[in-house]
């Protein structure tokens, strides 16, 4: 991808907002902080925006403390740089960008990218948004420094799976070559995004793995997380991130499931596939949605019932597929 | 580190063992695998030879079915190559190696090798001797096929934690993507390696963290796996490998320990430390050893007593360091 027309958007303005998606993850905080401090080195004002927490395992990050939601009224800038957000609404500014910015510019590796920007860089054969963001500040001539490279880094870290996923690419790889010799730490990045876990996270892991049930001849395999062990254990709803992965990996399982029992008698499911199920219309079937290897969706309780409509569904696509 | 004398071997002989220490590891079998196979693409006849079984979740390399252990009387070779083996002990060939070959060589990357070869290349710059045995390929001119390729990525990965160690270099991040854009796919090396894991090795790990416990004020986490636990969810030795890092992981923890009992009264004891303890010296106080990260010992039964004494000695560790 051809990254050098945005060298004229550094030519005639001088305010940017920065921002990503809610509940960010690795690669939206990562290209997030890496773009604004860039920015500023090219001499210009910017602001990185995001209308949500900074998970704690992502503080670390130079700068991190900057980042906080839109304040309207005070948040002005004349370009909304809009990162690995594939529509606008995951931004959730709950106004109309243009409001806030009159140029849009969405910079995207999600195929499934609405094209909501003015000027839209969109390629989803990059890895990350934060390899986007290396490719960009090369073209751009700006020298990448020690901070701007850990968060590249991060990005790129983080949505690969630490190169574990089918999105890793020779590119990717040499990107992640460059960023170690600008002084990276793989040990220490890998040590606080992936390691850090708290006790209370290791215990409802324990209660976790007491409810995982395999059925279907070994291809299904589920667990349950219940208000219950939540309040029992003191863990936050962020520490059963990758639970999943526990059913998903056993041997000859295609399909994992994770029941998250929710306040207001609602039950968030999780679906895994492995190599044939298509997960993503099983959750459509619930009025969620995601990709063909995972999905996800929010049913109505009881726990038990839940359980039984959404397990009845997953066993006709095993079945299916079978045939 | 120039591999470039090497050539000279392939001039002069025609017969090679290729070796690696027992126990193996994905390194040593992929770089044993990747040897082998560029040996007889230069013509020459070679043998895969480890005295141990490979483990099931490297039999997906192409090759691994021919690797076997020695076969006194009939194994004979000009050459025999030693790959991965800090020692000569631990290829465990029972005899001295020039019994078999007269001619030894070592091609290592452990800083304690005892150059027990007689051409020695040893370099402990590199990630792993899959990323060695790259570079001794590129220098021979041997052209890296895809089963190659596979072999050596999955040396590197395996040895580099996928790329999560402090040994992950610019380096061999490079290699790793020349061998994805020869045909490698990170997604399904990772599954194989990483990923499978037998229902029976969940239910374990349900059961030893039901066991954890924290203590010194947060700094010391141990976990115990009792007979009865092995017997109750039927899983194996090898399934409790890395459990001792569901300790080691939790947020303010310094040194980890995992007690496994064994029979015969004998109890095997792992440590990990994260940042400042040595635990290489603990390990030695009982008579085990290993490095400074990461050690091992056996002590005597019963389970009860061999956690006070350990516990008691990793404390004062812990108090020392805190002074």
């Amino acid at each position: 991808m051809d990254f050098s027309i945005f060298k004229s958007l550094l030519t005639e303005y001088n305010s940017f907002i920065v921002t990503s998606h809610v509940m960010p993850d690795g690669d939206a905080i990562g290209s997030v902080l890496a773009l604004t401090m860039a920015l500023e080195k090219a001499g210009k004002r910017a602001l990185p925006v995001i209308n949500d927490a900074v998970p704690k395992k992502y503080r670390f990050l130079p700068r991190s403390q900057n980042v906080r939601p839109f304040i309207p009224e005070v948040d002005k800038a004349e370009v909304m740089v809009c990162l690995d957000s594939g529509d606008s609404e995951r931004l959730e500014f709950k106004r109309d960008l243009r409001d806030i910015c009159p140029l849009v510019v969405n910079i995207d590796h999600h195929r499934s990218n609405s094209m909501y920007g003015d000027l839209n860089l969109v390629d989803d054969s990059y890895s990350s948004v934060g390899e986007m963001v290396y490719f960009l500040l090369k073209s751009l001539d700006i020298n990448i420094d020690y901070d701007i490279a850990i968060c590249l880094y991060t990005s790129i870290i983080t949505d690969t799976g630490s190169v574990k996923y089918s999105n890793t690419t020779p590119s990717c790889l040499r990107v992640l070559a460059e960023l170690v010799e600008l002084g990276v730490r793989p040990d220490i990045v890998n040590r606080e995004v992936f390691e850090k876990k708290s006790l209370e996270s290791v215990m409802l892991l324990k209660e976790v793995l007491g409810t995982l049930k395999v059925s279907a001849g070994g291809k299904l395999a589920y667990m349950t997380v219940t208000k219950d062990m939540m309040i029992k254990t003191g863990a936050r709803e962020e520490d059963t991130d990758g639970f999943i992965n526990y059913a998903r990996e056993i041997e000859g399982v295609e399909v994992a499931i994770i029941f998250k029992e929710q306040d207001n008698l609602k039950v968030k499911v999780g679906f895994r596939a492995n190599q044939w199920v298509d997960v993503s219309k099983i959750a459509e079937e619930f009025g969620g949605g995601g990709h063909v290897k995972a999905a996800g969706c929010t049913v109505k309780g009881p726990l038990d019932k839940a359980q039984e409509l959404i397990l009845a569904s997953v066993n006709k696509y095993l079945k299916e597929g079978l045939q």
